[in-house]
């Protein structure tokens, strides 16, 4: 009943298998080798963007700033949801690479910018010499509410971007959960709905530490090599980051691992929907399910030895009401199964709740 | 025949045990796994230090420059040899991290400070407030050039820079080169000579992508951790860096592989120093052997299929005399076999040379 | 009428005095001489504070981005209002100075930070490694809507603050118009009310382009001295920086520029506050007066040929109705007149308006 | 006798007038105000440079990084003389502006860069992706030994910049002691050798404090002045630079100070080398004589209240020989009298020096 992150999870077989093919013999060193070569081909040919260069990092933080420090200028703006992860969740690092670039945060229900909330900050920036200036848009996909912007509305809040000549980012750490939701191809998610540079997550589906950014615009691509050595994200060895990522695309099994995942958090809030003492908090639409649930719930979970974050951190556990409700977060992955989510229900909330969660199965 | 890294070898095998053994079940991410402890305790025995931390990276550079960034502020100097690493291969990461120190060039026969080299240039430097100030010394064991500096050359180095309370940082992407050629422990090399910080490397001696920055001072080690987190350099899924290096480190794994190496590179200066055409230009401690050789004898090994590289790599190699020296650099490694090294030197110097690399065999 | 900010006014007389009465002969450069030695002297009692030091720079942004880099690490966080300048009119100067770290921004009536969200916004920042950890506390007083933190705001807040551990700085550069309005000693409002570092402002109350930055702890000078040097803010002719702020301090001269400025404002905003169509958007406190106007009278000023700016900058001036409010901020300095005042009001509102604000003179 | 440096003097009287002159009124703020704008016109006229941009900054030091931010990325190279201001007395603020660009020293007798050791440095540069890449090339004219490059040795190391497409950036903060050596125009010695960027000192030829950065090509100036504004080196209250920089142009003021302080550096010099036993260092072509002499005289004329540096600063004075030699540097500036140089002779080496300086007179 672990469902502290997808990244709990460990490295999906085929991918495994994919690492020791990879170890035979010699192989150039930096990306010179031939599996990196194919990685980048394969890209391309998934996101139908044959002058797409691809970069492979080891860290979603790595691939979020360094595609930041790509975009934007030190004295420029990042604009960006309040609750995106480089907003919360990365130390600083976009403020790191880009040398100092400030995020301004946009508002919007479930963790989702919407044109008009994102329209309004930037023509509040940017003013005289004396304020920063605008400089990008980064939208996360899937947020980190669990929920997806659908490419309608990717497309529409890139379309505020380049009404003001701004590049888009995607964060993408979960972009396979989000595409699966969707009946769109991956170009219709990203370069097609006006994304510049995608961060292609691996490891949170199934690798073992890959992402790969995505660079539509090839003119971009040699100062992200650089900035890329320069952050000591050049890996030596780097047939074993491309050797993740070929095995990961290889016949969609990378859709394959975000449709189990995405299919385990659906059975996990429909039993969760089924009680009354526990309330979702946002859309269930990708692999994570927010749920607000009474103290004494959570005291028994985690005494039976479920594992999952209180989200936020920084909720006070040690005093109060036992039917105060405490919010939590709880993320499926590649790895999550059945017997997981049924044991975690049962324990919640009783055999109803497992049965509203797996009566259709 | 290929020796132009021991970055295009592969994973050892049983580092890749390791890996795959790591992979059954769930395991906390960002470090707080039970492969991740042991890591530490581990470092601790092998370097008889139960108060050093450890964190671990996915380069050299990262650990390096992290290490850098950790003991030296913006306006000070790193004072390191003139072909360090840090100063060489890097692309500015060491002044990417710590916000722009300068690195201050100390000269040396065959990559080596000398302690009087050393003193003088940080005599020379910090005058007034219009200066640069003294910062940090960083050691490089064994150097780029192949050579090892004794536990005795360490201390040396460490005093001068003591004696003006400066940290010292050791590159030891090659530690363990270094240290099995020498009749000492890890302790004596590193911080019972004066070392404050270690980036001790995986990578080039069968992992497949880690080096661990070990922190013989408890005090640095919260700050560092930041720091790594902000660099992208914080993996998810940790397990995977542990266990490559637990892996490595047992049974002394990680000395095997580096005495094979150097081995290899024995056999390799022996043939080579028979050769009346050919120049050995700086002793050989490590697994590195840099030599001079006519450019038609490159041309020919080139052609029979052998990899490595020039050194510097900007040497003109379209025109000019056959009989004209060229330099090079070739490195052995873990997975180097005699056969590679007698067919390198036949196609070199025919029989001769690889029986003088052979005959104590 | 030109009350577009105290910087378009020009050097008070003795302190275009203090500046001739400096160019006499040789002096030592870089702060070597004896008026800089003067000043701090002097500010050490002004402030009651023997072991403070001070540091001349050349602009408002400096001294605070300089302070702000001081006293908070890169991956650290700076509490300050939503609306302080650091914030909102430095493009990013505590960002680049600091090496990135991160404003977080604190809500408050006025642009003051209540003790209440102060603390909430600490509580809610840096509860993992993941995370922006706490760094400094920033206020501005006065603040950038003309009000005053009393000193025992300013207290509240330190408190709130020193309960974390945390320093704070003081974007002091109308302090003298804050100082003034309240019954306090400079002391009072600083180091024992908790600040540990004060912007001291000089240009904004009549001097030519001084900032002293006033460091109660000695022990954070020496980073302080190497920062500025690297900034490009250590003066050459450093004298005349020096005579500018001894003028300024000599004999109350600098308080009594502020209540001159501080007396004006009052007058302008009795008189604004006699109008029917005229609304003042926060207390008058200092010298700056907040107001919102029909847009109708606003062109007829403009016609009239007086100067503001209106606040925020990007209000659409274009088109509308001519009734609709339009946000001004009128700012009085050490040069404003009466004459200017009154008759900005008679324009405004005909005699009613000036009477009301001259009627007790 | 002060010989410390060219800003141990005061500011020259047209200057000081100027100031004077600027004080009445109002005046916009930021740079919007006539007098800079009247700079801006003057610069261009002088410069015979109709499109070039101008910007006011207060410190040679912020000129002098901001240019080189401006020109370089962080992961490139700026190839400059091993004793440029830049590298020798700025503290690494080219670094700070820059976010960590790397110095790359270029060799050169008195201080001056040939086209050989330049293009050699830039050649074996940027080899490949792991190393600092190129950037641009930065010039001292005149240099810190006093000398001065032709127009013509400016437009061959211009040549071998170009030649690599990197731009260029020339340190004038003695511009003006080096154009009156020579008989050229302010163009010929900068846009038309190939100069694209200024740092025009104002400050040591009799400015309070003022350096006006000129950039010939306008399609970077836009970038400059958020990256000034971000350095907290927009001044508020502009006039008072401008004031200085327009007083300073007019009516050929600015060659006429710089022509004195060269005239007073060929007495000192005529004088110096009519001693046997001191020694001319460099070439005295500006108004910075270098001279090795015996360390009683140093003591002797340290005695009588000469006021001079040590260059470098580091020498050991407690010990040592009465004979031994020392290097030391005397510059002089527009308020050196003949009287003290004379005076500074005569205590040197008796008449024969001063009549040896004065003969011609």
């Amino acid at each position: 009943m672990n469902f502290g992150s997808d990244n709990t999870s460990g490295v999906a077989p085929r991918i495994m298998e994919g690492l020791m093919a990879a170890n035979a013999g010699h192989a150039r060193s930096y990306g010179a080798d031939d599996l990196t070569k194919a990685v980048e081909a394969r890209i391309r040919e998934v996101f139908e963007a044959p002058e797409a260069r691809v970069f492979l990092v080891t860290s979603g933080t790595a691939a979020n700033a360094l595609s930041c420090a790509l975009l934007t200028n030190p004295w420029e703006a990042i604009f960006c949801h309040r609750n995106a992860h480089i907003e919360e969740d990365e130390c600083g690092a976009p403020e790191f690479f880009s040398d100092g670039a400030k995020l301004v945060l946009v508002e919007g229900e479930d963790a989702k910018m919407t044109p008009e909330t994102l329209a309004q900050k930037i023509g509040h920036t940017g003013a005289a010499i004396h304020n920063i200036q605008r400089g990008m848009v980064s939208i996360t996909n899937s947020t980190e509410f669990g929920t997806v912007y659908t490419a309608q509305e990717v497309r529409a809040l890139c379309d505020v971007a380049k009404a003001h000549d701004l590049p888009v980012h995607m964060d993408g750490a979960r972009f396979a959960n989000a595409l699966v939701r969707l009946d769109v191809s991956p170009a219709e998610m990203t370069w097609k709905a006006g994304v510049d540079v995608l961060s292609f997550g691996g490891t949170k589906n199934g690798c073992m530490g890959v992402e790969a950014v995505v660079i539509f615009d090839p003119a971009r691509a040699q100062e992200f090599e650089l900035r890329r050595k320069r952050a000591g994200q050049l890996m030596s060895k780097h047939r074993y980051l491309a050797a993740q990522m070929l095995a990961y695309l290889e016949e969609g099994y990378w859709l394959e691992l975000a449709r189990h995942a995405n299919a385990m958090a659906d059975k996990l809030s429909q039993g969760l929907a089924a009680l009354p003492s526990v309330r979702l908090l946002h859309p269930v639409q990708s692999n994570g399910v927010f749920v607000a649930l009474p103290r004494h719930l959570h005291c028994k979970l985690m005494a039976e030895g479920a594992y999952y974050y209180l989200w936020p951190f920084d909720q006070d556990l040690e005093t109060g009401d036992p039917e105060e409700l405490i919010s939590a977060r709880l993320v499926c992955s590649w790895s999550t199964t059945a017997q997981e989510v049924g044991a975690f229900l049962d324990h919640l909330g009783g055999q109803s709740a497992s049965q509203a969660a797996f009566s259709e199965a």
